[in-house]
């Protein structure tokens, strides 16, 4: 008995196309971004790896991609579910800036400490920023858990707690379970099933729009470390790409 | 006080514009069917009618124009629940039948008493027929529930516990509550909303893609009879169009 998770990156977005740092800033797919989505849908039905919930973050380009790869395979009736604990880490201060231009303006080594450091977050981004989230209603009802930035661990401890209490949950009630999230979202969830050390995750990147597609045992380990991607060539390509954004 | 409600029938599908009976066959949106679904929720942003939740069907078309729809009104993020009792009338036998062939073939009274009438149904679809549902994944749990032909009132019979049960709690929670449903599915409720009597519901028709808002007092009796269209003219002359089919 195994349980079955696919974890689904967004396709490609306007700010990724422009090489700015995103965050918590609701930009839209690309054109691009929204074909990645539904070949990862057609990609899903081939193997026949049809879930049976979707959980997305309160984000257009995990929600549309979500949308169009089920619409794909056929599954765009399940059940779905939303938690802004599925979203982007908050890119804080950068959110908005170009991702070229931070490095060359500070540098290498703090440009690798904003993007990939384990638990040194970027400077808060103010309140009236206008790529701040502080009035924006859906995330009204969070208070003072609304983030102003965030590093990786960060993104984990508000993570977790969904995992353990909705996914888990439908994880163990038989389900396969579908997650369409963001690059660093993801890399929380990877870390944690693959129990990879803080200093390794600063080298793990997941590609956009190529479901990766995990089997757990009872103890919700991986049978096989990393998963399996549907498409592994294009996958292994695809998340050299993500490695040298910036450059 | 007053709750808030909104219907909204999905844009043109292929087989809208082909004048093919549909049913429960899971059509897609045509590029025009796509421009009605996001027109309509512009219409919502521009009028600040804006939901907090969605009820959709289990089918392609009506999900797709929610999905739409709320992106357009920067409402994608807003939860969603989806149910078979919101589906189109089964069609029976007509399904994947020409409107005006069949027009034709058993001639106005007989066309009319299928399309209208309240409770003489089609006859039931084999389930070796093509565009049977008897295989579908999606209603596997539905037994003998699931309907080979309907006619309104059994539309009725099946839409209003889930009314009672989900829709009605998250109107008395407070919430401005999408409804994206389909043509009978949504008279199956206006009938109830505007107590129309069963000879009178036959001439009510729902354009598609267009915002019908009800405002509901404590006792989800209309404030006004009817809701108000958030564009009327359209409305007006949509919804004669959809009385002219097979024509």
């Amino acid at each position: 008995m195994t349980y079955t998770l696919v974890l689904l990156r967004h396709g490609e977005s306007d700010w990724n196309a422009k090489n700015l740092f995103t965050g918590w800033v609701d930009v839209a797919l690309t054109e691009k971004g929204e074909g990645e989505a539904v070949r990862g849908g057609q990609l899903l039905r081939e193997a026949d790896v049809l879930p049976d919930v979707v959980h997305t973050s309160l984000q257009r380009r995990a929600i549309n991609t979500a949308a169009l790869a089920l619409d794909a395979a056929d599954r765009h009736w399940i059940p779905v579910k939303r938690s802004w604990r599925l979203n982007e880490r908050h890119y804080g201060a950068l959110q908005g800036k170009d991702k070229k231009q931070t490095l060359d303006e500070y540098g290498e080594e703090q440009f690798m400490l904003w993007r990939r450091s384990f638990d040194t977050p970027p400077p808060p981004l103010d309140d009236s920023d206008e790529f701040s989230q502080a009035g924006d209603p859906r995330y009204a009802d969070l208070g003072d858990e609304l983030p102003r930035t965030e590093c990786l661990k960060d993104v984990i401890a508000r993570f977790l707690p969904y995992w353990e209490s909705d996914i888990v949950t439908d994880l163990k009630d038989g389900k396969t379970v579908l997650v369409a999230a963001h690059g660093n979202s993801l890399r929380a969830l990877v870390k944690h099933l693959d129990q990879i050390s803080d200093e390794d995750i600063a080298g793990l990147n997941i590609p956009t729009g190529m479901p990766l597609v995990y089997e757990l045992d009872e103890d919700l380990r991986p049978t096989v470390a990393g998963g399996r991607y549907l498409d592994p060539e294009a996958a292994a390509a695809a998340a050299a790409a993500v490695a040298n954004q910036g450059r």
